[in-house]
């Protein structure tokens, strides 16, 4: 059977975001698929619904409820939880450099990093600082990594990867795709794009 | 260990709500649990949001995941599904009734079979004959429920509900609220509430 695979779309300033980042390849694994981490940012999509902020923050009495919400299920997954301040935190950078992590295999490390900071220690993800901090821990030369993540060439590609979700249908994140583009929303529906991977894979064992 | 309880909030006209109230009585029968039907008007408490229609509406591409993300969870619950329209239907008639049947033990069977109806068959449940029909196949008298779904005391309670909904943080549905107050939101956040519920009560027993 041919190893299926999982696409993880994934905001850095997205709570539930943090949720699935922390657990995805522990479970990806028990599943036996392969996970494509794919980061990008969800500001100008929800821009393209005419939403201004975080609709966390745009309807302050859900807000309220998802913060409750994080406590528990984080509690539930054993997960530190901090709430950012400010939230959403500026993720252009990290976005960026997770970018530039792709074609060297360190993204999801790195991602994991950046969301332990952020959610779990409430530390500012918009500071280079941090960013720095993180890389070096991973063995990366923070300099040079910056100053790639912040060339057109690079600027460009997190711009196509906004554009990308956008033309397939993304609106939130966590968001999960399939191999067959099938789309499953949020950190609740993980354990089902898994299986829908899963099964996907199987089928196309037969011959067509 | 006291027997304990779960305020179960829904609208008709909400997709999610559909599949709770169809799985709500077995899934709190096994745990233990008893449920208190809470019929309310999700539309005030939208506008009080600011949001003039159905979020799935305003957000198209939101819209266009959650019917399919319904279809998936239906069919994971063995329910048929319809995507009834127009959608949302108008829920007021069915919110009014099911109110008057609190006091003589007949919501939840009502209110399966609007739900069924609606989302199971496509069938308009503004309608007040889909809901006379219903009534008839219950055993009661159509035209004497409807007369008392209609009364001046009856219209008041239904806002009364929705007064009571706003100002404990509902925006949603559906909605649950443990004893102690404990908000859970969503079809997916049933079996938590549940729990939660349970686990309050056994720590109840103990003297304070």
């Amino acid at each position: 059977m041919p190893r299926p695979t999982l696409e993880f779309w994934y905001e850095f300033a997205s709570t539930y975001s943090y949720l699935s980042a922390m657990r995805i390849d522990d479970a990806a694994g028990r599943a036996g698929v392969a996970v494509v981490w794919r980061p990008f940012l969800l500001g100008p999509i929800l821009g393209a619904q005419g939403l201004s902020d975080s609709p966390f923050n745009l309807y302050p009495v859900k807000g309220r409820y998802m913060w409750r919400d994080m406590e528990r299920e984080a509690a539930a997954l054993r997960l530190p939880f901090c709430r950012p301040k400010p939230f959403p935190q500026n993720s252009l950078l990290a976005a960026r450099v997770a970018l530039v992590g792709l074609d060297r295999g360190w993204t999801p490390d790195f991602s994991r990093a950046v969301f332990a900071a952020e959610f779990g220690k409430g530390r500012s993800i918009g500071d280079p600082a941090t960013l720095a901090e993180i890389l070096a821990s991973l063995g990366e030369n923070p300099d040079a990594v910056l100053a790639e993540a912040g060339t057109e060439a690079n600027k460009a590609r997190l711009r196509r990867a906004g554009e990308e979700a956008l033309s397939r249908g993304v609106f939130g994140a966590p968001t999960f795709f399939a191999e067959d583009g099938e789309m499953f929303w949020g950190n609740d529906r993980l354990e089902q794009a898994l299986a829908w991977a899963v099964e996907r894979a199987r089928c196309s064992q037969w011959p067509v």
